[in-house]
C-alpha cells in the first residue's frame, strides 16, 4: 500500500488537523517511507513551530511553488471552497487534492465546479478536538480513527489519499459524498446542534455549568467546540441536517406531552429505545 | 464532624448506591469510626456478596429489627416513597432517615405525610454509573463527589447526615428540597432527557450507534441508563423539569430557524452562548 504514497505532500493550514498530519507523518521511518512535508500557512508562530518540531521540512508561500504530488486543505469548510475556487489554477499542477473537513458535497461540488474533479478526493478524518491550532496538534490524533474517504470520479488519486490516511495511522474508507452528508447529518451534526442547544437553553434558565454532574458534563461537552467552525459546517449540510433536526424536535414534543399528561409507558418508551440503541456501542 | 457518626446503621437496598455506601465505610478504621453497617435487601446474591466481602456484619428481615440510630434509603425514588409510607411505623423508632435518590421534594413530603419530618433528612449523592446493582459498586463512589442534603425540618438528624456523607469520602452541601430539583432539574435531569430523546431520534432515523465520533458519543452517553430508574425520576420531578424542556424545544426551534433561513449571525449566536457557557467548565 505505501508504493502510492506521495514522496512531497504540501498541507495548507498547520491547524489542528494539519498540524497533526504533518506530526503523524513524521514518525515514519525517514529511510523508507517518509514523504517530505512543506507547509503553506500564513501564521508565523505555527510554521516556527513545525519547523522546530522538525515535522515541516520548508514553509511555500503558495501551492505552486510546492512542488508537490499531493496537496491537503487543512482548513474550515469556507476557507477549502476559497481555495479551491481561488488557487484552481495551482491546483491544477498538483496531481492528487483531498482536504480533511466534516462536509463532503459542497466540497466536492466546489472542486468539480473549477474543474478539479479528476484529482480531487474529498477526506473526513472521524477524530478531533475542541482545541484547535497548531499549538493542540498531536502525532496520535489520527491514530486508529476512521477517515472517510470520498473518491467520486478520481479512482486513481483515490488510492494515494487512502495511502496517506493508513501512513498517518487512520483506518480509511469509502463513502460517497452525498452517503456522508447524510450519515454525518445523523452521527456527528446533530448531536453536535443538540448538545449547543442544551447549553444555550442551561445558559438561558440561569444554571451553571460547574452544579453539573457527570451525565450533564458530558452531554454538554462538544458545546464548548469552536463556534466559527461549526456554524461553517452545519450551514453546508443543512440539506442534510434539517431533517434530522425536525425529528429530534417531534421526539422531544412527545417526550414533553408523556411527562405532561403523567404517562410512564410513553415515557418509559422513548428512554428504552434510546437505552436499546446506545448500548449497542460501549 | 466524627462524633456524629451513628454507630449502627441499616441500609436499605444493597445496589450501586447502597452497596458503594457500605464499601466506604468499611474503609474506615476499624478501631474508631467505623459504623456497624447491617443490610435490609430481598437479593440472596447481593447479600452473600456484601457479607464475603466483608462491608456489611449481618442482614436484616425488617428496619425495625436492625435496632439502627440511621436508616439510609437506598432505592429507587418509588420505592423510597413506598417504603417510607409501609415502614413508617419502624421507621419513627430510628432516629435518622435519610435517602439517596435524585429529587428531594416528592419524598420530603412522603416523610412528612406519615410524620417523619422531625429525623427525615433527604440526601442526593452527585454521582452514579449507568450500571446497577452490588456488583457495580465500589468503595471511591462517593469520593470527591458532592452529596445534597436537605435538612428540612430536621436539624439535628441533618448533621448525623452531613457526618456519614464525609465518612463515605463525600462533600455535604446544604440546600432546600425545591432549589434542589430545580437545580437538578436544569443540570441533570434536562441534559439526561435530551440525551435519550438524541438517541431515540437517531434510532428512529437508521443510524448505527457504532458510526458515532467521539462527539456523538458523549452527548448521548447517558441514554445507555436504566429507563425505568429515570422514567420514576422524571415523573417525580415534572414540575420542575416542565419548563426546562419547553426552553429547549424553544432554543431548538430558533436553531432549526437559523440554519433554514442560511443566517450564520443567528445560528453562530446560538453555538456562541453555548461555548462560553460551557467553557466555564473544563
Amino acid at each position: 500500500m505505501t508504493e502510492t504514497l506521495p514522496k512531497r505532500i504540501v498541507i495548507v493550514g498547520l491547524g489542528l488537523m494539519g498540524g497533526s498530519l504533518a506530526r503523524a507523518l513524521a514518525r515514519l521511518p525517514a529511510r523508507a517511507d517518509r514523504p517530505d512535508v512543506v507547509a503553506c500557512e500564513d501564521s508565523d508562530e505555527a510554521v516556527a513551530a513545525a519547523l522546530r518540531a522538525g515535522v515541516v521540512s520548508a514553509r511555500v508561500a503558495s501551492v505552486e511553488q510546492a512542488d508537490a504530488e499531493m496537496a491537503v486543505l487543512a482548513l474550515p469548510v469556507h476557507g477549502i471552497i476559497e481555495t479551491l475556487q481561488r488557487d484552481a489554477a495551482a491546483l491544477r499542477t498538483v496531481p492528487v487534492v483531498t482536504d480533511v473537513c466534516s462536509v463532503k458535497g459542497a466540497v466536492e461540488d466546489a472542486a468539480r465546479a473549477v474543474g478539479l474533479e479528476d484529482r480531487f478526493v474529498g477526506s473526513h478524518p472521524l477524530c478531533g478536538d475542541h482545541r484547535s491550532g497548531f499549538a493542540a496538534s498531536r502525532a496520535g490524533l489520527y491514530d486508529g480513527a476512521t477517515v472517510y474517504v470520498t473518491p467520486g470520479a478520481a479512482s486513481g488519486p483515490a488510492a494515494a489519499v487512502r495511502a496517506l490516511w493508513r501512513a498517518a495511522g487512520a483506518l480509511p474508507r469509502d463513502i460517497t459524498a452525498a452517503g456522508h452528508d447524510e450519515l454525518l447529518a445523523r452521527t456527528s451534526h446533530l448531536p453536535q446542534t443538540a448538545a449547543s442547544a442544551i447549553a444555550a437553553t442551561l445558559d438561558r434558565l440561569g444554571a451553571r455549568a460547574a452544579d453539573m454532574g457527570p451525565g450533564g458534563a458530558d452531554t454538554t461537552r462538544v458545546a464548548a467546540s469552536s463556534p466559527e467552525l461549526w456554524t461553517d459546517v452545519l450551514l453546508h449540510n443543512r440539506a442534510a441536517l434539517l431533517p434530522a433536526l425536525e425529528e429530534l424536535e417531534a421526539v422531544l414534543r412527545e417526550t414533553r406531552e408523556a411527562l405532561e399528561a403523567g404517562d410512564a409507558d410513553r415515557l418509559s418508551g422513548v428512554l428504552q429505545r434510546a437505552r436499546d440503541w446506545r448500548s449497542t456501542r460501549s
